[in-house]
């Protein structure tokens, strides 16, 4: 076995990302070093690289990212089923690595856990440095949560699941049974797309789509929208009266004026889910007298739980045949091109780029 | 039997209350004559009666009330529990009456039923009259909530149950689990020393109150609150973060620098219920980016689910031994001075005035 890793790291915005090479870790109780097999530039990784939003440096972007076991430490490691892992297994991991007794871990968000540690987010240091997916390994600490993938996913369709689909896997938790519902996504980037997908698998009765882009909202359709709105215009308004309002709403785009707006199509006793808020933005307003008198309920939700990282690799798994996942990964790029990845995914025509260390 | 009850009629704001008489009426199907025992004027009977909000005339306000089954039609009635209701049976019921098959009732909405009924909102006509508190009976109409009092309440314990009491029973089951949790009540009027005392029966670890006015705060910690912070002070922030956030915010003043200061003082994955907000005000001023980063839940209630009344009686019953309920009825006037006692309610000395028929 080679002892070297090489990944492309990040030296500040809009900065060359810089070829480096890594000694392989010499792996603690409950570490694990992985192969990365594919990764795919998340949307937050764009923000980052151009400045939209801080993140330290030096480090490795990239936490969509799939891979395969070449090192484990010598009393065995297990997934989160309990199961042990082995040389070979074929995997995916949580974004973070949480302290399963941490007090936000026992009151049910271990995305929220002292001392989180994030994949793709974090300062390169002595101990950890092959930390994020745009690399050829990565070195997973003790507290994340893993798990093996199906044996029927391709990489493309794999990569992009410890993300975006874990995310809106955790919106519909929240949002509780959407057997029946009327349901509408606002903004269907990967995220959004993945809401009308797994909101249609789950038995939704109707699933709407709005966005301000008439091309996405036309790749939802495939998705599982039922109806498409384009946000500039408010037929959506009348629409979603003659059925009683929105029971759910998954807002993905953080767009305050859209949050605005998709908490007036709530009917009696209706529900937003907010999760695209993840960057600064002005305050929303909301008027508590329609809250009070309509029932309503507005959750955010930032990351996810290890659970629903289950709940969506078994979506994938099971609904791959009914929705084209991997049509969502536009081209691929080497790792030494990954410059290249993220300036084609900055001009937005694909809803992910990949890149094959 | 004779067959006239009296009413004391809403005319108009701050219009005498003008006594009639009317005749009983012949029960339908599902129907109940009930003479009221006990009436407490809510604060929203005030609110209609000072010109706070619009309410219909002519009208029988009142819908904190109790009283006892003088009339049944032929094939009898049975109270949501299943069992048949008797002549002489002390009842208390929800305040509005609901179509069980409407399709709000079915989503889990009753109060927003299709063709809902409110007792003491609705205006006089041939066939509805003795229809709010401020009188000697209560028509029930079908689709009402009927329970049997327990034996062991006073009248002064019982009137409240089905408003006040009941309301705060659905915001905790809205709230979800919360022994073991920290819990803000703000605003510690009827509404809120309720949910003091509930919250406390209920295990939270620790229950705080806030209010503008600290002589309601002292009443508070009858009711369990461990700790009071006046409104105008900060100290509640500094004291909020040493036990990681609130939890829990039942929120019933209604007041939008009070909800805006109560979202701050959440703790990760922190619920707010709000249930004070029922008269119009300004929109609120809430960050998306803070309710995703810290996955907070805002939820709005109006009004209760029938379960939620069996819940408040019950509570009420089981607790009245270690909350001075019958303490928050201060005085107490016959029907005939219900001009008094809508004096003495608005001058706010006391959390409820009596009104006895």
């Amino acid at each position: 076995m080679e002892d070297i890793g090489k990944a492309m790291v990040f030296k500040g915005i809009k900065s060359p990302f810089s070829l480096e090479e890594f000694q392989f870790p010499q792996l603690k109780s409950g570490e694990v070093l992985v192969k990365n097999t594919y990764s795919t530039v998340c949307t937050s990784d764009l923000h980052t690289f151009y400045g939209r939003r801080h993140s330290c440096t030096n480090s490795v972007l990239g936490h969509e990212v799939i891979g395969e076991i070449v090192d484990l430490p010598q009393n065995g490691v297990s997934d989160y089923q309990g199961n042990s892992l082995k040389i070979g297994d074929k995997v995916t991991w949580t974004v973070f690595a949480f302290d399963p007794l941490s007090e936000n871990t026992l009151k049910g968000f271990p995305q929220k856990s002292e001392g989180l540690y994030k994949y793709g987010h974090e300062e390169i240091n002595e101990e950890y440095q092959l930390n994020g997916g745009f690399s050829t390994h990565t070195h997973l600490r003790k507290g994340t949560a893993i798990f093996r993938l199906p044996f029927n996913l391709t990489l493309k369709e794999a990569a992009p699941i410890n993300c975006s689909h874990a995310t809106i896997a955790g919106a519909i938790r929240m949002a509780g049974d959407i057997s029946g519902k009327n349901l509408l996504v606002s903004g269907v980037g990967m995220l959004g797309l993945s809401a009308c997908a797994q909101a249609k698998f789950l038995g939704a009765k109707q699933v709407w789509a709005q966005d301000i882009n008439s091309e996405k909202l036309n790749s939802s359709k495939e998705f599982g929208a039922d109806q498409t709105f384009l946000f500039s215009e408010n037929e959506i308004e009348s629409s979603s009266l003659e059925i009683g309002g929105m029971d759910i709403v998954i807002e993905t785009s953080g767009s305050p004026e859209a949050i605005e707006k998709c908490i007036k199509l709530l009917g009696i006793g209706g529900t937003i889910i907010l999760v695209g808020s993840v960057f600064s933005q002005r305050d929303l307003a909301i008027n508590g007298e329609v809250l009070v008198r309509k029932i309503l309920t507005i959750k955010g939700l930032h990351n996810y739980i290890p659970e629903d990282l289950a709940t969506a690799i078994e979506f994938v798994s099971t609904a791959k045949n009914r929705f084209p996942f991997e049509k969502l990964v536009g081209e691929e790029f080497p790792l030494e091109e990954l410059e290249k990845a993220f300036e084609l995914g900055q001009e937005g025509k694909h809803i992910r780029v990949g890149v094959k260390p």
